[in-house]
């Protein structure tokens, strides 16, 4: 299932998209995509749905990030070799973790607000992991019974911020907007090989990073259950997975972000996101 | 006023101590120690509540984190100079902030878990800010209006996790129980001169931590404004803003907390904390 949340930012109500391509009305079945709704069981109501019956919603409504109720969100920097090696770090030996404040959390295609004082404005193309069940130092094989699903994610970062500001990178990854996630929460039984999943990132339509998951040097499975050791992941939590090469921070002369800039990207089967650059409100 | 929550985990409801040390429920009056209630209009009603007609409830009840709803912590490190110095960390140009997992917050008197594979288990003893409005790129001045109280918090760390496990401190931050905070959460007009309260940890009744506000290195109005340009501080949003000195982390033979120690804590007219430490489930 292909599973979303659509309307006004706050208020969004529960959806699908359905096998045509057409957005279904979820309000009369459940009240969110969050909590129990995610657990085995409660997808499995979900499927066993009749999709045609359900009211078709215009496809112009906004998309807002794809799960509610999120608690947090656990990040995984330089779980890609190439990446580490661009923003001038180390491969790590275990998988980095870092914190996102979860008031980033917005819509797919939201604006990107460039904060006040930001010059080094960044994108992160990233596969996210929304999790299904409560996980406490679950193990490596029973960390994916933990996961509901799938989705695209731009880790939104700031780098002055992030790394020159005083030393933990929270401070560069929490501003508003800078969390976009969905348009859909893939599950995983229509996700695909997700250790094999083509993605990509553009900026005013020229390429900025090509990469696939299939370069992660984390899987999905081990960093479950690593995360688990150190903080207990509750449903509806978002763990953004690294991303590949091709940051402006990685460049010579790094083309940061500014307002008017389109970005526009996306994951194989899991749909694509386009945000525009505003300067903060 | 002096706000609380009563009752079994997840579960709590809403009280205060009133002039006679008798917890009073809130229940009919309120659904939550949370969001709107934490607003100057909301702490207003509850101001002009006749707390004699409100219902006692027995003082053996548990004791929950004294804010519901919490959607983040934005924490302080190093923000006391000589606790800096005991952790061999530079004193910090501007504050230093970290992530720690919302599912980390616990009442004050809970049990702390040891998590699986810890070492160096250590404790903080810490004044934490309650934000009871809105803030975003607010300046020093307006910050004040945005803090609905203050509380006792212990920023329970596992040093081995937070410094040697891949850079990031979120990782020793975030286990289950890292988070007491309480009892009481005291609205701004009881909480005295906040910039000098005094403060004590004790492990096994013997004193650990001495300190003072009135050495903290970044004042609470100061941390409001610069934490709100970096992300968006909501009502209930928790903000430890740092310990003095006097943690295992300092000692030259480090008393790391092991199962069965005892720890108590507390900060002048804020209250006091009781933990026992215990193996994780």
């Amino acid at each position: 299932m292909k599973l979303m949340r659509v309307g006004e930012p706050g208020r969004e109500r529960p959806a699908l998209l359905d096998g045509d391509g057409v957005i279904r009305d979820l309000s009369d079945i459940v009240d969110d995509i969050a909590g129990d709704v995610l657990s085995p069981a409660g997808l499995a109501r979900l499927a066993a749905l009749d999709t045609a019956s359900l009211p078709a919603i215009d496809p112009a409504i906004r998309i807002g990030a794809c799960v509610g109720g999120v608690q947090k969100f656990a990040c995984v920097g330089l779980n890609y070799a190439d990446h580490a090696a661009e923003a001038g770090m180390p491969v790590p030996d275990e998988p980095v973790l870092f914190g996102k404040a979860i008031s980033a959390l917005c819509g797919p295609n939201d604006e990107i607000e460039q904060p006040v004082g930001s010059t080094k404005l960044d994108y992160e193309v990233e596969l996210a992991v929304i999790i299904g069940t409560r996980a406490k130092n679950v193990t490596e094989a029973e960390a994916m019974d933990h996961v509901a699903g799938f989705a695209v994610f731009n880790d939104v970062s700031e780098r002055e911020f992030q790394i020159h500001r005083g030393g933990q990178w929270i401070k560069g990854k929490s501003h508003d907007t800078f969390g976009p996630l969905g348009p859909w929460l893939v599950t995983r039984d229509e996700a695909g090989d997700i250790g094999n999943l083509g993605m990509f990132l553009d900026v005013n339509g020229g390429r900025r990073q090509t990469g696939s998951t299939r370069t992660m040097i984390f899987g999905v499975a081990h960093l479950v259950s690593y995360i688990s050791r150190f903080m207990t992941l509750e449903p509806g939590d978002v763990i953004p997975t690294g991303t590949p090469p091709g940051v402006a921070l990685g460049m010579k002369e790094p083309a940061w972000l500014k307002p008017g800039d389109v970005v526009e990207l996306g994951i194989d089967g899991l749909g694509r996101q386009r945000q525009v650059v505003v300067p903060a409100a």
